[in-house]
C-alpha cells in the first residue's frame, strides 16, 4: 500500500514520505533544532512531540521528545534502533493521518527559509576503500606494472582513520589546503597551494549504537548500529597525498575537510534499495561472510554535478565490500564503535568512465580533461569551481528516495 | 628559589611542588573530580577553588571552579592558556602559603584510596612517527635492501589518525585482538589471535587551544595550544598491522587499544626539560624551522617495564621532530586542532638496544629474545603479560618531574 501525506510534496520529489531523513535547521536567529524533511520543508519535530502523549518509547538519558529537541541529533544516535523504529512511526503516523494536519502543519517550514547545520558530533572517522574499480583505477595509474589491486584488497575492506574535527555540512567552503609536495622529477619538496585538488564520491554510515571494548559488532547485527547514511566528499590534494602517504597513509592530503549532507537517510528507508554484492572472486573469512538472505549491497546512483555538469554517475551496488561488512571488520580486533562514528565507503566508481568517482581517474591523472557544459575544460579542481554530488535509491512503490547532496565551492589558497 | 610546600612530600618524590599534574580520581561511590597530584596524595580542587575569592580568570563558558567540579578535564581544557596559567599559580600559592595548611590539608586524599580515570575525552587521535631511530630500524628489518629512511621522512614529520574512541586509562585491561594475518609464506590470510603483540612506548601532547578552519598554527603557537603531556601506550598487533597497512597505513593493528597515563603533566612543569632537537641534515620548509631561542626538544626519560624488568630507557631528547613542528604541520594545511586532540609522538628509540621504544626492535623482530629478571625470555608479549612506562624529566634546582605511569595487562584473546 502507498502511503499518502496531507503534506505537500511536489509530484517529482524523492522527499516523500516513505523517505523522511533527519537534519538540524535553524530560522533567522533561533536556535537549531531538529527536522524531518517532506518534500521541501522541515518538519519542526520537538513541539508536536513534546504534546503527543502516545509515544511509547524513551532512549537512554531521556526521552525522544529531548533528544528531538536538542541541537543536534546527538541524542537521537544514542538512543539506539528501537527508539529510531518508534520515532519514524511516529513521525509516519503523523504524516498520513489527516486528522493530523490542522495540529502539525503550522510546524512545516520552507527549506528556503532555513539554514541547515552540522546534523551530529563526529566520534571517529574512517575511510573505505571499497569499490574494486576505483582501487584497481589507481593501481593502474600508480603501479602500472604491478597487478591493480594490492594482495589483502580481497581479503579485507581495507580502511584507515581521518581527522573527524574537519568534518563540515554541506555548503561549507573549501579553502584549498597548502602543504608539501614533491613531484617525482623534483629534488625536494616545495610548499604551496595544492595543485591536484580532487573530490571523492562517497557514502557514509553514521553510527548509533555502541559496543563494548573487546566485543566485536556481527555483520548480521549492522541495522542495530548504523543510524543512516550520508553523502560524503572526501576532498583529497592529490599531490600532498602523494608525498606524504608511504608508509602511514594519507593525512594532511585530506584532513582539511570532508563534507557530509545536511539530511541523514533513515536506513529503514533504504530497504527497497537492498541488494546483493558483487559476486567474490575469493574465500571470505567467516566473519566477513556474506548472507544471501540479508545482502547490504545498497543500490544507490550517485550524481557528481561539477559547476552544473554532470560528469559521472557512480553506481553504489557495484561496491565490492558492503557496510555491514565494513562494520564487523571495523570492531573484529575489539575495538569499539560510538554515536557519532562515521564511516566511508570509500570513492565510488563504477566500470565505465562516466561511472567514476573523482577527478583523478575522471582525467585519468590530469591526461584527459573533462569537458564542461561550458566549454571549459578540467583536470583537477579550480579556485571557485563547485562541486555537488547528489544520490537516489529505489523506494516503495516506484518512487525514489533522495538522499540529498552534499556541496562545496573551492576558495584561494591562503599561503 | 626553591618552592617548598607545607604538604607531605616524601624526600626522593618525583611529585612535588614543582610538578602539579591534573587528573580526574574518585573515591568510594563518590562521583569523579579533578585533582592535582602532590606527592602520594590527590588534592581535590573543587571545594577549594570555590571558596577562594582571589582566582580572578574565567574560563569560557563558566569560571574556573566550576571546569575542576566536572567529571573530566575537558573544561579546563577548553578554558586556555591563560586560565591554565592562573590556575596553576593559584594552586602552586595554596601549596606553599603555610597559612593555608589548615584549610587545604583535609582536601588531600591518599592516592591508595582513588581510582583514577580517564582523564579527557579525546576528540581527534593523531600518532606521529619521529624517532629517527625507531623508523631507522623498523626500515632496516622490513626493507632490508632499501635506505632504512623513506624519502619523506627528514622532510615531515610523517604520522597518521588513530582511533580516539579506544584511548583508555592507564590499568586498563588489554583483550589480545583477533584479526587476519598472513606470513609471506602464506597463500591466503587466516583468522586468530595476534601473535606478534607488542608496544611502544610514546609521548603523547594534550590541546586545548582551538584554531579556526584555514588558519594553520605555528610552532611558535604551540604552548597557547598544548595543556600538558600524557605517557602513551600504542600497543600494536604486528601481524595484523603488516598484514592491512599498504597502501592506507595502519588500522586494525591498532585500533583496538591505546592505553596513556592518568596524570597530565602540564607543560609549564617541563621548562627546564626544554633542548635544542637533533642536528638537522636536511634544510626544513619555512613553516618547521627551528627556533633556537624557543626549542622544543625535551630531555625526558623514558623507562619500559617488562613485567617488573626494565628492559629499555629511551631517551625522548633524540627525537628528530618536536612537538611544536608536529602541531604546525597537522595545522598547515588548514586542519582544525579542539580541546581534547590528542597527538603522539611515535615510538621513541635512542641509538643503543637498551633505549629502544618496542619489542618488535629490542628482539629484532622476534630474532633476538629479551631475557627478564625471572629468567624468562620475551619476544613478543603473551598473556598476563604487565608492561608499565614511566618517565621523568629534569625540574628546577635538580628535582626530578615524574610524569607517572602508564600500565596494562594482556588478557587472553576471545576468538
Amino acid at each position: 500500500m502507498t502511503l499518502s501525506t496531507w503534506a505537500p510534496v511536489p509530484a517529482d520529489s524523492e522527499f516523500g514520505v516513505a523517505n523522511l531523513p533527519y537534519g538540524v535547521f535553524s530560522r533567522g536567529e533561533e536556535r537549531p533544532r531538529v527536522g524531518v524533511r517532506i518534500g521541501n520543508n522541515a518538519l519542526d519535530l520537538a513541539p508536536l512531540l513534546a504534546r503527543d502523549h502516545e509515544i511509547p518509547v524513551q532512549g537512554p538519558g531521556g526521552g525522544l521528545a529531548e533528544a528531538v529537541a536538542a541541537e543536534s541529533l546527538d541524542a537521537l544516535l544514542a538512543a539506539g534502533p528501537q527508539a529510531w523504529k518508534s520515532l519514524r512511526e511516529w513521525v509516519t503516523g503523523l504524516l498520513t493521518d489527516p486528522a493530523k494536519e490542522s495540529e502539525a502543519s503550522p510546524h512545516l517550514v520552507p527549506l528556503a527559509d532555513v539554514r541547515m547545520h552540522m546534523p551530529f558530533t563526529v566520534a571517529d572517522y574512517v575511510d573505505f576503500y571499497s569499490s574494486e574499480h576505483h582501487a584497481a583505477n589507481v593501481g593502474k595509474m600508480f603501479r602500472p606494472d604491478a597487478p591493480p589491486l594490492l594482495p589483502n584488497w580481497k581479503h579485507l575492506p581495507v580502511g584507515y582513520h581521518g581527522r573527524a574535527g574537519t568534518v563540515v555540512v554541506s555548503g561549507t567552503e573549501i579553502i584549498r589546503p597548502c602543504g608539501q609536495r614533491k613531484a617525482p622529477d623534483e629534488s625536494a619538496p616545495t610548499f604551496g597551494p595544492s595543485r591536484r585538488l580532487d573530490i571523492e564520491a562517497e557514502v557514509g554510515f553514521v553510527i548509533g549504537g555502541a559496543n563494548r571494548l573487546g566485543e566485536p559488532v556481527p555483520a548480521s547485527a549492522f541495522a542495530d548500529y548504523v543510524f543512516g547514511v550520508a553523502l560524503v566528499n572526501d576532498w583529497s590534494a592529490r599531490d600532498i597525498q602523494n608525498w606524504e602517504y608511504v608508509p602511514l597513509g594519507p593525512f594532511l592530503g585530506k584532513s582539511f575537510a570532508t563534507s557530509i549532507s545536511a539530511w541523514i537517510t533513515p536506513l529503514a528507508a533504504l530497504e527497497q534499495a537492498r541488494v546483493q554484492p558483487p559476486k567474490r572472486t575469493h574465500d571470505l573469512l567467516d566473519y566477513l561472510a556474506d548472507d544471501p538472505d540479508q545482502p547490504w549491497g545498497l543500490d544507490l546512483t550517485l550524481e557528481v554535478d561539477w559547476n552544473g555538469t554532470v560528469v559521472s554517475r557512480p553506481p553504489f551496488a557495484s561496491m565490492y565490500w558492503t557496510a555491514a561488512q565494513q562494520l564487523a571488520h571495523m570492531t573484529v580486533n575489539g575495538a569499539t564503535v560510538r554515536p557519532g562514528d562515521l564511516y566511508a565507503s570509500g570513492t565510488v566508481s563504477g566500470t565505465e568512465v562516466h561511472e567514476r568517482g573523482s577527478f583523478l581517474e575522471l582525467s585519468w591523472s590530469g591526461s584527459e580533461p573533462v569537458r564542461l557544459a561550458d566549454g571549459s575544460l578540467r583536470t583537477f579542481l579550480e579556485d571557485g569551481d563547485t562541486v555537488t554530488l547528489r544520490a537516489s535509491a529505489p523506494g516503495p512503490d516506484g518512487v525514489r528516495i533522495g538522499l540529498g547532496e552534499v556541496t562545496g565551492q573551492i576558495r584561494p589558497a591562503r599561503c
